[in-house]
């Protein structure tokens, strides 16, 4: 018996906002000097890099907790569970419900009881909480759902992963570019048979890398009383990245006994193409292996980065055969891997 | 073997803000309509309803994550074990840190992760994550802790409540005199012996209650651009609790199996004293008893309503001898027990 997902949702926003969207910004680097290019040039580097060629934004009257709740009922209705079985909510998110043209983020309520006011869900017992833990944020919402599942204190959750960065980007910034919106949900049950989690692992590495992802003011100086918006420093991530999340996924995979030749599918945290595909290379050269055609499903060019929503959004995608020449199949292994803001990593060997 | 509390901190602001602070404030309703009552008539009957004489603030400096660590290091100290043994750190909370002066809250990275940053812990398998579920979230926290050992993905982990409401209180609410800053920890291991948690309940109320306690503007309508500040519907929650967390505390009492005769201290969500007493009394009311002199120790009238923060206080401040007249010894059962926004309630049955 394991713990299984048994239903995937996902809310994808409608608004595309496409590279050329950026080719008016003025943009400055973290110093406050102007970036002395073009935004032509700098959108062709942009997209060179992170695979990006269009991101998706919610409507202005729209809200994490909305998106959210839209992802999290098409779970249900996948999964075909009644909702007053549910033992939990968890909802992974980083900066709450922010209102368009407002600076504020705001969970209290939290975004999971907003969830579960929006659903109609009346049982009491249903524990909605939300869970921070940068971009992981969901993988680490799995792997505390099959905490409760193992300690006997639950036996059905939804995790759920929502984030809308579009309302915490610095225009000034070209980092600003990567990031998107949108929703992933997932229904967690135990289940007879040979699916479930085989292994997981969580790392938080604070000690010198606590701020690589922080909250700062506009790259542009002139603007006067900036709020804070989200920031990276770019480059120290992908190189803590490249040495951290390959060694993280194969303990992870180790510690499951799966070889890796079995391992069908790496649904990965869609932070950054290039990025994404230097930690897949050195995973697998760590067995001294090339990784196979098509191991790797991306999203990264149409979506974004979406934070916590990448990985159920793109595993819930290629379930549903929404992604051209990707499927998984009952009885194949998987893993789900992610690192973010904390400086978090996470990953979880799953038998579909 | 249980999962047991080794060791136990707080952090009492420094600042204290008496109720005569409030003297000068214009008060309105939540409509808008100014307060027809003297300010020393509105602090009078403050007084008497929540108990509040006078409440903790941060220094301007400070933000939640920095008393988080202090207190987290209180209760290192306490339970003398090793920082790099460390499993997990849990901070529960609502608002991030709110610098002074911001209207932003800031939680990328994680409140847990600035806290493990602080405490120079350097051994990335101690997983640090952030819970939001209002008041009651360090009681989750520990619930939370609880399943992770339960479930043998944990042995010890370091549960921090932390809140620095002083940020985010509007000027013009009567209510903003509740509100207090405030941060308490604990460390949670597996022990040999009688000693540990006996019982946990959880709920969350959101079909009616989701929005009992919001972010909303000013009561003052002429503060143009107000931004958000914390906002509740008193006699809604009044209401509420009083109905429902009786119940919630008899059901995780009962599931204990641990006569209410048996019960020793009761350390209750520090709301506003009228409240906790008639919870209270509603609780042994349901065994058709009183409550017995001096079950409840009670903080409130000096140091406010710190959220997330005031049950591990209370709970380090009489382990340590510092309420008089309080005291809790080894065999000793007690009940954590907690309600807020969400609407959230929970209660732990625990051996000391």
């Amino acid at each position: 018996m394991g713990v299984t997902i048994t239903g995937t949702g996902s809310f994808i926003p409608t608004g595309i906002a496409k590279n050329e969207r950026f080719e008016n910004n003025t943009f400055f680097n973290e110093d406050g000097s102007l970036i002395g290019q073009k935004n032509e040039v700098i959108i062709k580097k942009f997209k060179a890099i992170t695979g990006i060629a269009e991101r998706r934004y919610i409507e202005d009257k729209l809200s994490t907790s909305d998106i959210a709740s839209s992802a999290a009922l098409k779970a249900i209705e996948n999964s075909k569970i009644d909702i007053e079985t549910l033992d939990y909510i968890i909802v992974a998110h980083n900066y709450g419900d922010v209102k368009h043209g407002s600076v504020q983020s705001d969970a209290v309520p939290s975004i999971a009881s907003r969830v579960k006011h929006n659903l109609k869900i009346k049982n009491p017992s249903c524990v909605a909480y939300d869970v921070l833990f940068g971009c992981p944020g969901w993988i680490e919402g799995v792997i505390q759902a099959n905490a409760f599942i193992k300690a006997g204190m639950a036996t059905k959750a939804l995790v759920i992963g929502a984030e809308s960065l579009s309302r915490v980007i610095d225009q000034h910034d070209r980092d600003s570019m990567i990031f998107s919106d949108g929703a992933g949900a997932t229904i967690l049950e135990t289940a007879d048979g040979a699916s479930g989690i085989l292994a997981h692992l969580s790392a938080t590495y604070a000690y010198d890398e606590a701020h690589f992802i922080y909250f700062g003011k506009s790259n542009n100086r002139e603007v006067k009383d900036s709020p804070n918006y989200i920031k990276m420093h770019g480059r120290k991530i992908y190189e803590f990245s490249l040495i951290k999340v390959p060694e993280a996924m194969k303990s992870c995979l180790d510690k499951s006994g799966i070889p890796i030749t079995d391992l069908k599918k790496i649904f990965i945290h869609q932070a950054n193409e290039k990025m994404d595909e230097a930690i897949t290379n050195r995973f697998y050269a760590l067995y001294d292996l090339d990784p196979p055609e098509g191991v790797m499903p991306m999203t990264i060019n149409m979506l974004g980065n979406s934070s916590v929503a990448t990985v159920p959004t793109l595993y819930d995608l290629v379930l549903s055969g929404k992604m051209e020449g990707q499927k998984v199949e009952k009885g194949d292994v998987v893993m789900f891997a992610s690192v973010g803001a904390g400086m978090n990593i996470n990953a979880i060997v799953y038998r579909v």
